[in-house]
């Protein structure tokens, strides 16, 4: 069956994202330096989020809270107050920042939408993620916009039903293999992973993936020449 | 046109939530007493959830990080870190807490589910908006669950084009008049109002409406001899 659907994740697969989070992150680890090495305070920061995911889920809002529990929880309560308004303020000014498109986004983009139907597939803050599609101007290229709380193969197969297509004309193209690759091929889709020179950790897993419906893509426009 | 489609507000429409937030709000005004007067501590908090509204959205996560905001903010950053601690540990709290059905909820969906497509139309935090539909039971009642970063007319305006339902066959039955009831009378479709005994500040409307789509309703359950 041919390719009918193709989803797009969008941090780090349309434009840049995760650059912004260490940015912050680096200035966090800065903050707290008088009281941990700066690795150390990158390690307790990624031990909250994993903590919290489950309750706060992903996104900047649950960035920041996680910076200020970690904050509080290093330096055992010894953190000023006005560090936390700092750290609030670098997580206001991740939510203002511009959208930069990662290159041949909108040439792809252009040349697929008079063959497939094109969504995105994206977790993260509702409002955020709704925000930055509408200031990437890529909006009208996509038939529906998907904001998940998360991307396992229970996700997918909701997204799948409610889109009407069946896994084998699904493709899922995106940065992540353990979010957008994986799940997607276990269902029986396609999964194509474009590599983004910097990922998240809780992102990366160690897997050999061997599928006939996998590719690994250099750039985004690798897409082309496979599909037409 | 007869209704076909009847989307129901969730919180404080199926099930309590504004109370939750008001007694956190209680607990944070006790905590910076020793600065503010508990009633000025209120009012700038609300002046902070407003001010954050079009940046970080509805939901616990927001509040959270406004009452943090408001915290450093009127102690001129002499807030201690281990009472931003006991912040967050409120708003944590709240995200845990079990989901409590106003009354009749369950009766009046097991009647309307039969003749009605039914669906849930609530904004707020994606994933706690998720869980607590979970934790409700009530999930196999709706058809389609949407989870909106806002409700204005325009955001009505997909929700219907994405149900493929014209406005004079939509109702919907929600407790804020103006999230859940006027925009969707602006496009022609119907409001019910449910109101709750108690409303967030943002959310009170001072209008008289009048239309022939609209009604106010005592209780959820007056809803069955109007429809039925």
């Amino acid at each position: 069956m041919p390719i009918q659907v193709i989803a797009f994740d969008a941090d780090d697969t349309l434009w840049v994202n995760e650059p912004h989070y260490q940015h912050v992150e680096q200035q966090f680890c800065g903050l707290l330096e008088d009281f941990l090495p700066r690795h150390t305070v990158s390690q307790e920061l990624f031990r909250t989020e994993m903590d919290n995911l489950s309750l706060y889920g992903y996104g900047a809002k649950a960035f920041m809270l996680s910076m200020i529990e970690t904050a509080i929880r290093i330096t055992e309560g010894r953190v000023a107050a006005h560090s936390i308004r700092h750290i609030i303020d670098l997580g206001r000014e991740m939510l203002h920042e511009p959208i930069e498109l990662l290159p041949d986004v909108q040439a792809v983009l252009d040349t697929l939408q008079t063959q497939f139907r094109l969504v995105v597939a994206t977790k993260g803050d509702l409002l955020d993620q709704e925000r930055k599609l509408e200031k990437s101007g890529l909006a009208s290229y996509f038939h529906h916009i998907e904001i998940m709380s998360d991307k396992k193969e229970q996700d997918y197969r909701k997204l799948l039903r409610h889109l009407e297509v069946p896994p084998e004309a699904f493709l899922m193209i995106g940065n992540s293999l353990r979010s957008d690759v994986l799940p997607v091929l276990n269902l029986g889709g396609w999964g194509f992973h474009v590599p983004y020179h910097t990922t998240w950790e809780h992102e990366k897993i160690d897997a050999k993936i061997e599928n006939e419906r996998f590719r690994t893509l250099e750039t985004l426009k690798d897409v082309l020449p496979i599909l037409l």
